[in-house]
């Protein structure tokens, strides 16, 4: 037994090495990369996907987790959450055959660049053959892994385990009747001061604030570095390199401030599972949902607070002085915070951004389902932006073009991204106990914070799974209501709603 | 035999997808890592290296290699060329002990890391015992591989085919009788203006001169990025992504000037090799003496030139009204080809240069031949300087810790950037019967020169070998008085000296 475990050390070695690789060729592609350089990539991707093929699907990999996982009581905890792990990778790759594997991950390597040149010439037609093959390709993957279970609850379980429609349609009924009339009544009401946001800020500027912002965050550059792209992102290769991305825009700077806020959570995660996790293919955030809720919880319990607001605001009127000459705390407090439906997902604020989300798991549950065709999608996102927020589509780039996800494949994510909201809601509401956090947040060191999170989630990685997570920080099930109250709270009082 | 080339081909292809990730990963953490990922880098880069072990020493290579060999006629010329460069790949690498062989990069890829450190607390102790083992790999495995040559001409032989200690030692004999003399007349000179140089020069805006510099370069940022690292250097994927990187210092902006122009040289070698080659092991530059020709070709007969400076002075007025309100055309093309004996390698004038690399290369001869130790290699150095440049070395951190070379185990290497400059001088010589070069520059279109060398050299990267690419540019042999000549003529003008 004992060789066998080191073996399954050494297996979980060279997989992340390959993991490694190809996640750092990717990051380079989306960040350092000349242009055009991906297509020679694409060679690279395949020699590399295919070595880590061959050592995920290895023929002695699985005899190997069966004796382990037949004797659970003579290897220690962490060892047996490996072995599930991996022994759910290969029952799901092994039952796809190879070949389609292969050519799905050559498909994906492609349907990226495709879909990015679709939307840059808004033409949805160039996109919807490569989008029909690829949810061909997925639901018959999820059939193959199994066959009995519904392919979107496949899907919905691979990024957050036990999460189901049934769970979700229930979730965003409540999320639909809470907050669509709310975001009616604050549209009612007159916009916040905005115009100094829109000001020139130069970037060199805003890359020192970048600086200034991962070292309110407590994040340690020896181990987390930060990058550009127009899609902001956090990669990590294990907890001693983590990568986030940020997007500078000179005329708007709240994108870059949230964006290293929101990319900072993720990283805060990563760099501090545990170093017994180190190697491990365990070393990393549990779910997406989880992920989501820690980015989220900086992102906008953080860093839209009134207390986090009034500790950064001396920075920013010492890096832009003429910028912020006639603005006040409390404007910039409303600005970030400010609510109106709109086009874009990455753009929503806090109060609309779970409607967006609606839409696309309502769609996808219908793509996946097999009851909405790749053709009519577009009608039907239109429709949708129009029923839940009001807005009128004028171009599928601004609409059913705007995120990558799909186009890579990844049916089922786009729900994680608002239980995660809810998660965060609901561990905000549970380390209030613990913690002043408006006090700790306005005392400029945010580590208490960050050590209570590390304490009951980061240090685990992948030990734990979603529910133990929200367990161990709430000492409950998960509860969207404290989402709805937070929103409804926050909002209603920043724009003076009564009932 | 076809499928034997068929199989020639699809192992150069698994071959360069490892030396992709390899590179990358490398490349990465020069530019763009957090400081401390390092440490973990080296688990991935073990795997990784064992799995391009395994492919370039896989026992079914060489009797492939051996059976183009044996039947050239039946092949095209490219395919034997593959085969010759892949079989003596083979032959050193199986001459070596596996074992010995993966020890050794680990070590290297340690070893840098220590250099650095004892680099910057001037802790040549510290980094002596990694030096010693060093040249014992170093002196071994040319051993295993030419038991009956001399083991640093087989050093010297890797890095440019068919130079020998017998073409140095008369070489750099020129060079030191020549030379030496002009710098003493030149000391007594007055120093040319350069207050201005040491002025602030943002490095936001400096970012923009550089990619102005590509531009005027006919760099295609398309298939070339550039990167920020202490040290420049240019690196390769492949003719569609090449990376330079330059180094920026606020108050002396001739380093970034000088690095993009001289990286550039290198990047456009690598985005100029011949279509056909892609993919194949030939497809970059064919030795590292011919590179540097290309490198110091861009940055010392053009970048310093009258035309080029005239060129650029505009751009650089614009970027810089302030810093260079008082200053010439004529007080720049001044400073940056004033010559003056000093410390450091990198930042050494155009005149002096050879003698810093004639300093290592007996230096290193030494050292390999057993008649030098690793104890006594700082006095030695810091004699050489005195004798040679006429400088004493304040620390072993300014003299003989200096380089990162040895610390890689590149013993040899240092002569081919000396005997590149000559390449240059004799190719400049040749290009004139053919261009008028300054005129060329002064119209600032720099393509016709890129094709006159694309022409003669790129385009066939390690197809042909530095001899041949001396012959195809000067349809004659290297001869290094061509060298000579052009630095006595162009400081003798300089600086007004007659006989």
């Amino acid at each position: 037994m004992k060789e066998t475990v080191q073996k399954l050390k050494e297996h979980q070695k060279q997989r992340l090495a390959y993991q490694h690789a190809l996640g750092m060729l990717s990051y380079d592609s989306q960040t350092a990369a000349p242009k055009m350089s991906y297509v020679e990539l694409q060679d690279t991707f395949a020699v590399l996907n295919d070595a880590l093929y061959q050592i995920t699907a290895s023929p002695e990999l699985k005899p190997m987790l069966e004796e382990i996982l037949a004797h659970e009581d003579e290897v220690d905890h962490q060892t047996v959450r490996e072995a599930q792990e991996l022994y759910k990778n290969i029952e799901r790759i092994q039952s796809i055959p190879k070949d389609e594997y292969l050519a799905y991950q050559n498909l994906q390597s492609q349907s990226e660049h495709i879909w990015a040149n679709a939307k840059e010439n808004n033409d949805y037609d160039a996109f919807a053959p490569v989008l029909e093959e690829i949810i061909g390709y997925e639901r018959r993957f999820a059939k193959c892994y199994k066959p009995d279970m519904d392919p979107y609850n496949v899907m919905l379980d691979q990024y957050e385990e036990g999460l189901t429609t049934e769970i979700l349609d229930s979730y965003f009924d409540a999320i639909r009747k809470n907050l669509v009339p709310l975001i009616q009544k604050i549209q009612k009401k007159a916009p916040f001061r905005s115009d100094f946001a829109f000001r020139s800020y130069p970037i060199y500027l805003q890359k020192e604030f970048s600086d200034y912002l991962m070292d309110v965050l407590t994040i340690d550059k020896n181990y987390c570095a930060i990058g550009e792209t127009v899609h902001p992102f956090t990669t990590n290769f294990h907890k001693h390199d983590v990568r986030i991305t940020t997007h500078y825009d000179e005329n708007r700077f709240t994108s870059n401030l949230f964006s290293v806020i929101h990319e900072g959570g993720h990283a805060l995660y990563e760099l501090h599972t545990g170093d017994e996790l180190m190697g491990s293919i365990l070393a990393t955030g549990t779910s997406m949902g989880v992920h989501e809720s820690q980015s989220r919880f900086f992102e906008n319990m953080i860093g839209r607070s009134k207390a986090f607001i009034h500790l950064i605001f001396p920075k920013m009127k010492s890096l832009f002085p003429e910028q912020l000459k006639d603005v006040t705390e409390e404007e910039v407090y409303r600005f970030v915070n400010q609510s109106a439906p709109s086009l874009i997902r990455i753009e929503a604020d806090e109060l609309t951004y779970s409607l967006h989300i609606l839409i696309r798991y309502e769609l996808e549950k219908r793509l996946i389902g097999g009851t909405l065709s790749v053709k009519d999608l577009p009608g039907e996102w239109n429709r949708l932006y129009r029923e839940y927020l009001g807005v009128d589509v004028p171009s599928n780039a601004q609409g059913v073009l705007q995120d990558v996800h799909w186009a890579g494949g990844s049916f089922g994510y786009f729900p994680s991204y608002s239980i995660g909201s809810a998660y965060a809601a609901q561990i905000y509401a549970s380390m209030e106990k613990d913690l002043n956090i408006e006090d700790t947040i306005e005392k400029g060191d945010l580590s208490p914070i960050v050590s209570w999170l590390t304490e009951r989630i980061y240090r685990f990685g992948s030990l734990i799974k979603p529910k133990e997570v929200i367990q161990n920080c709430c000492h409950t099930e998960f509860d969207p209501r404290f989402y709805i109250d937070y929103l409804t709270k926050k909002y209603s009082a920043l724009y003076g709603i009564d009932d």
